[in-house]
Order: C-alpha cells, then sequence, then structure tokens
C-alpha cells in the first residue's frame, strides 16, 4: 500500500501536499508502462482527514481502517459550524461503498516532505525514517501573589512570571544534556493580569518535548519537573503540572525501512536515516504491517505555510526510491 | 493645604482610599475645637479623579489646579461610553463655581497608606515620604522564526519566547546589583502565534523600573538594553525597545520632609524616610510649594484590591502626624 494524504495547503503551481498521492499514481503507472509485475497486489490510498482540522482529531481515515476509531463515530465528528464528517463526504461525493475493515498489510510506504531543515542543511537527498517519535504536552501553572510594580521590594514579590521565564530558559537546555535529537518547546504562555504595572500572580504556559527514545523522554520529563520546581521556589511559588496530550514513541518495522535504505544505496542517492518527529497516517498503518516512511528536502524546511515547497528534482528521487522500495516490499514476480 | 482623593476603591466598612480627605477634616476640626490658629490660611482639598481609570490620565484634578493640564481639555476628557468629565461632573453636581488656577502654597500634605509591605514589615509606624520616585517604561519585543515544534533542531531555532525568558529572569536580577530599593517588573507580555506546537517568531513584554536616583536609572536602563540584547543575541532575534512612558524621580522640599520628620520625633512614633513607588497628587502640587506626604502601614502592603485596609490606630497616628506637621509648615499664631 502507498499511502498519502492531500494536506489543507494550497497548490501553488507545485504538488506540496499532494506529493504523496502524486507520487503513487506516478510509480504504479510506471510500474504498468514496464510491465513489472509483483508477488504482492499494490493499493494506492490518498487517507482522507489527515491533518484535521475542520474535523478533528488529525489522521482519521487512517486511523479508522486501522480499528483506531469506528467509521460511525469518524462520520459523526462534527466542524465549527456543526455539519457532520459523513455527511459533508457524502455532499462532495467521497462518501464510498467499499467497506473499511482493519486487515493485515505487506507493507506500507508514505512519502512526505521532512517538514524540518536537516536534509537540506546537511546536503542530504533522502530520509529513510526509522519511526516517529514520542511526544509529550504538558500545561505548567504558577501561582505567586499580585502586587503593585511600585512599592513592592524585589525580596517581598512571588512573581509567577519572573518564575516561568526561569523555567522557560531553563527547558531550553534539556535536550542539550540528553541527545541531539531531542527538542523542547514552549509555544503557549498567558500572564495574568497582563499590566504594565502589575506584579503577576498567575503565568501559565505549555511545554512540548519529542524523541524517539522512551526512557530519555521519562527522564526528559523528570527534568522538567525538576525544572519547574526549582524555578518557581526561587520565587516561592505554588506550581501545578497537568499532561495535555502525547503518544509514545513508534518506531517503524526494520524491513520496511531496510528497503528504504536499500534503494537509496541502490539509486545512488546520499540519505540518512532519520525519525519524523511530527505525526503522519503511517503512525496507524504500522499496527497492520511492516511499513516506513520516505523523507525528501523541503525548501527551508518551512511546511504548513504559503511559502511550503520542494523541488522537483528531490520529489522524482523520492519517487524512485518510492518505487524500488515497493519492489523490494511486493516482491517481484516478472 | 492637606491634600487627599477618594480612590476607586468601595468603602468596605472602613475609610480605605478617604483616609485622606477624612484625616484633613479631623485635623480641621480638632485645631478648630482646640482654638489654634495658623498664621497662614488651611485649605482642605479633596482632588477629582486621582486614579483615572474611567477618565484617563490619572491625577487629572491636580494637574489642572497646578497647570499641567488645561481645565477645558480636562472636561473633554471622555469615558469608555464617550460621556465627558465635564458633563458628568456637572450631572452629579460636582462642577463647581470656583476659579482653578495655579497660586503659590505655603506647604502641602498628603496623607496615603503605603500602598507596599516595608512598614508593615519593619514594625515601622510612620514613613515620611521624601519624594516620588522615577519611572520608565518600556516595552520590548523580539522577533524569530515561526516553525514546527517537531521537526525543527534546537540548534536551528530562532525562539522568540526562549529569548524573551532569558531577558525576563535577567532583569529580575537588575535592581539588585543597582540598589535595594530599586524595582524592576515585567508585568505584561504577549506570544505569538501561541500554540502548543509552534515555535513562537514574536515576544513582546513591557519593563517598568523605578528608582529615586536619576543616575541609578539611567544606568539600570543600560542594563536592561544590555540584558536584551545579550537574550535576543543567544537566540540570534531581532529585538526593538520602545519608551511607552515614565516620568522623573521629584524629591519633596525639605522642609516639608523635615516637618513630618519632626512630628514623629515629636510624638515619639517610631518612622522611616522612604520614597514613595506609586504616583500621587503631591507629584503636581510639589510644583506649587514645599510638598511632602505621610505613609502609614496598610495591611499585607496591598492596595487598589477590595483587601485593602490599616488599622484605626495607625490612622489615628497618621492623622496626628499630619497635625503637628501641618502646625510647624503653617505656623503657630495662637
Amino acid at each position: 500500500m502507498l499511502g498519502s494524504h492531500l494536506d489543507s495547503v494550497p497548490f501553488g503551481g507545485r504538488f506540496d501536499g499532494a506529493l504523496g498521492v502524486l507520487a503513487a499514481l506516478e510509480v504504479a503507472r510506471s510500474l504498468n508502462d514496464r510491465g513489472i509485475l509483483t508477488r504482492r497486489p499494490i493499493e494506492v490510498v490518498n487517507w482522507t482527514n489527515e491533518e484535521g482540522p475542520r474535523f478533528p482529531p488529525a489522521m482519521l481515515g487512517s486511523g479508522v481502517f486501522c480499528g483506531k476509531y469506528g467509521r460511525d463515530w469518524a462520520y459523526a465528528r462534527r466542524d465549527g459550524e456543526g455539519k457532520r464528517f459523513g455527511e459533508e463526504l457524502e455532499r462532495i461525493g467521497y462518501r464510498g461503498p467499499v467497506p473499511c475493515r482493519p486487515r493485515p498489510l505487506g507493507g506500507y510506504l508514505e512519502l512526505h516532505i521532512e517538514q524540518g531543515p536537516v536534509l537540506e542543511s546537511e546536503g542530504v537527498q533522502v530520509g529513510a525514517v526509522e519511526g516517529i517519535v514520542g511526544i509529550v504536552w504538558l500545561r505548567v501553572t504558577m501561582k505567586g501573589e499580585r502586587d503593585h510594580a511600585g512599592p513592592t521590594p524585589m525580596s517581598m514579590r512571588r512573581d509567577a512570571l519572573v518564575g516561568a521565564a526561569r523555567a522557560i530558559a531553563a527547558i531550553r537546555e534539556i535536550p542539550g544534556k540528553l541527545h541531539p535529537d531531542m527538542v523542547a518547546t514552549v509555544g503557549e504562555m498567558s500572564v495574568s493580569p497582563n499590566a504594565i504595572n502589575v506584579i503577576p500572580d498567575r503565568a501559565a504556559f505549555s511545554v512540548d518535548f519529542r524523541h524517539s527514545d522512551e526512557g530519555l523522554m521519562r527522564r526528559a520529563r523528570e527534568m522538567v519537573m525538576e525544572t519547574v520546581e526549582d524555578a518557581a521556589r526561587g520565587e516561592k511559588l505554588e506550581v501545578s503540572v497537568e499532561e495535555v496530550g502525547g503518544s509514545t514513541a513508534l518506531p517503524f518495522h526494520p524491513e520496511a525501512v531496510g528497503a528504504v535504505a536499500g534503494a537509496c544505496r541502490e539509486a545512488g542517492y546520499t540519505f540518512r536515516r532519520m525519525w519524523s518527529a511530527a505525526g503522519h497516517d503511517a503512525r496507524y498503518t504500522a499496527e497492520l504491517g511492516p511499513a516506513a516512511m520516505i523523507f525528501i528536502p523541503c525548501t527551508g524546511g518551512k511546511s504548513h505555510t504559503e511559502i511550503e515547497d520542494a523541488s522537483w528534482e528531490d520529489a522524482a528521487r523520492g519517487c524512485d526510491v518510492l518505487a524500488r522500495a515497493l519492489i523490494t516490499l511486493a516482491g517481484r514476480a516478472g
């Protein structure tokens, strides 16, 4: 099975988010053109609603196919206007009659832009994706004391924003102590009462950290907790930490990853093994059979923006690797 | 002249913000009761619109009296519903016929709660206020690069919130390097795009710092600039700093401050000289004659909140000091 999805990103003259599905069709056509037969049948799939911004959750189509969600539950998801996912599929003619039930797959390959700057900056042509990293999402809240910014001496303050700032600065340093591929991000923050002349009594922020090694992820979580508690102690703050999401690391199947690496070698492309730090449909399909992904460089490492782009040359190399790895996994019959 | 204003705070069973005006009336009555005559006439004033939340700017009444603002300009100020200050004064019967023009004052005294925790925590009964600190208000904006929180390695990030957090943590330490009475506060902050899985490309925050010594204030401003630039450099951020308000330090007249200190000594109250770190009407009236303020402790150092409070005993001591200092400044005639 060759998977893909249409990103919710405009085409902009290139294939952008449609890279995977166009590549899969191109590979299927090429096999036919050259009369190449495989022992296992090949299916091309374009997953519905991978991004999920209109109908959360993300990866809804592959989630149903792989048994993570029930079909009728998925159909009942509503958008912001109250419209149902199933009815909207019906309206646009995309609610097909074929049953959608989990079944074993001989293999699954998904071609995607990297969505990061590593391949481009290292000048490497292809990424052989070894798995999808684990993600932990935390929400940290610090509570201090609201006071007048003028007459309250520095020694008597319990400034929630100072505590949060110290924690955020220290969280930035945690990945460097654990692994070069670990990332930690504070993306969201709110301060109360948020007035220029009032010492903040409340600061809340998110923490997102990601890595492929669950042991290192546990250690990172402990370090975040220690960091937050140290920062809170300095300003005598109350602190609470809540887990608000995440997923465990998912290693892809060595056979499928090996097929991708072998395809790169065969074709003479430079490649590196790497983990995906974003979620993909392959996360679910990996439960049904050996799955892997192929990354190609994207311009400036940017994705999910109007400037998302990839070169024709990189896309062509991606198609070539997809075709070669597919033949390995499906088995050449003639 | 004995100044006061009614704070925009509910009475709550005590005098709260009305401390000054009630004390001034009590002092005037006591002088009459005891037949004490002064060489200079005594006026009691209850300043309109000192706080200014409905009709900015603050200290509007004393500002007009002292020639800082024109009377008709003040009358034309509008509230959030578009109602004019002058018309609202007329409607409630507070727009009087007496001309309001700057004229020299023999002295000006203003009794106020400290609005901070110093007197209470040091167990001192009265503050002889030597002046109103200088205030600098800055708005710092840091710009980095928006990226996906997953696939962007820590080494390739330009995270605006990390830069801001480092700056905020370091600004907290500046007063301790310069003077025990200096304060610095970051009260307001915004982060963009403010999403859990996106590296922030923009973080903006306010800086409020205050002290009585203009030389130290200049040094503090330089240190804030250095701190912000250091923090921005680490994440390769663009930074801009804008001055958004403030005022220079205003020392009160030694004669008036001396009268307050002398009154404390005469009455046997413990007292300390201190600066006000918040603005007051005395800031303007000090331009018309020797002015000073008297602080009494407030419960928990709190003000501008429903729990603002002061004890009857402290209020009585404040009245006593006000009366004694007044007699010194006005001169006893019999």
